[in-house]
């Protein structure tokens, strides 16, 4: 399809589609002639990704840029194609590590993990940038006077697998290792604010059901 | 106690107190004389609420003002002071009534809620900022070729609920109503990142036991 095409198909502006062709986050198109070229069906699911985490993720450019980087990394087994790219997403603020706070959040958070046998993110937990995004977490619910402890958070987290586990089921239907790990991308990206909207819906419903809504 | 032992069990400058007092966030102390008021555990608590909402939450100033009128307004019933409180937070952007996407994630939100016998949720339907924020998170899905439907969505939602009936029970251990409205704005606002870092934790997790780390 011509670039005329590619706009109206994704919705995206012609210059803006330019811009991402400038800045390197859509590869160039197969060039028919010195003023066309042609795009796939490729470039259409690339232009969704790019928006995806640009315009509803409020991903930088440059962090954009990286993600897809490894998103496109063929070298990389998929997990670590897929860890690279969502590790590269932006995370929650870096914990204070002298913060008495923080100290006592790394250690629950340790037991939380030995206490559902996650034994990858055991492992994983000193390079992992979501671990310290979770350490910090519950170092700030800790100074508000919420401790969360081990056992309060395991059945969240608990849940919170079941929900990974049917998301990879969903990434596995893809064709191709990059197309799955452009959908856990998208995905992760894309489904947190269902899943923040669908746990505030929650919490209004249970509420009325306990309290009433006179 | 006085302003100078308030900031420190709060962890809060006097001069960030003073402002919080000055804008309406925390109500006045006891004066005792012309230059001292006296604060007790209720500011403390306050203060606690206030922090979680502006530095944790980033919820601007006007908007914490008005969340926390709704967390005192004991002329109203548990159920509307805390849905009145958790409506004013911020919500995800607002969706365009005119876009087809729109139109179409709205059909499965009902579709949703039918499915799921979610009441209430019908019920408020119409006022609710929490359900239309669902409706725009969906709509983007649907919009950049992710087009979840009701049944999809339905083992989610019934995740989200177990969440939510656990916080409300871990909210009623608080003991007046004024205490519970506050501990579900504070959980609301400062559990999010953790339930946001516990899922991509568990992405982790999941994705090296079904795909290994190499």
């Amino acid at each position: 399809m011509r670039l005329a095409e590619l706009s109206e198909r994704s919705g995206v502006s012609t210059a803006t589609i330019k811009y991402y062709l400038r800045e390197g986050l859509l590869p160039p198109g197969r060039q028919i002639n010195a003023t066309t070229a042609e795009y796939d069906e490729g470039h259409l699911r690339r232009l969704r990704l790019v928006r995806a985490l640009i315009q509803e993720g409020r991903v930088p450019v440059a962090t954009a840029r990286e993600v897809l980087g490894h998103v496109d990394d063929d070298s990389l087994g998929r997990t670590i194609r897929l860890g690279a790219a969502l590790w590269a997403l932006p995370q929650g603020p870096e914990p204070d590590e002298d913060d008495p706070s923080v100290i006592a959040a790394r250690a629950e958070v340790d037991r939380l993990l030995e206490l559902l046998g996650w034994e990858t993110a055991r492992e994983l937990a000193a390079l992992s940038p979501v671990h310290r995004s979770l350490v910090a977490a519950v170092a700030t619910l800790r100074r508000l006077d919420h401790p969360w402890d081990a056992e309060q958070m395991a059945p969240y987290a608990e849940l919170m697998h079941l929900v990974a586990r049917r998301e990879l089921d969903h990434m596995e239907t893809r064709a191709s290792d990059t197309e799955q790990v452009e959908a856990a991308v998208a995905s992760t990206v894309l489904f947190q604010p269902v899943l923040r909207a669908l746990h505030r819906l929650a919490q209004e419903e249970e509420s009325a059901r306990r309290y009433g809504i006179e």
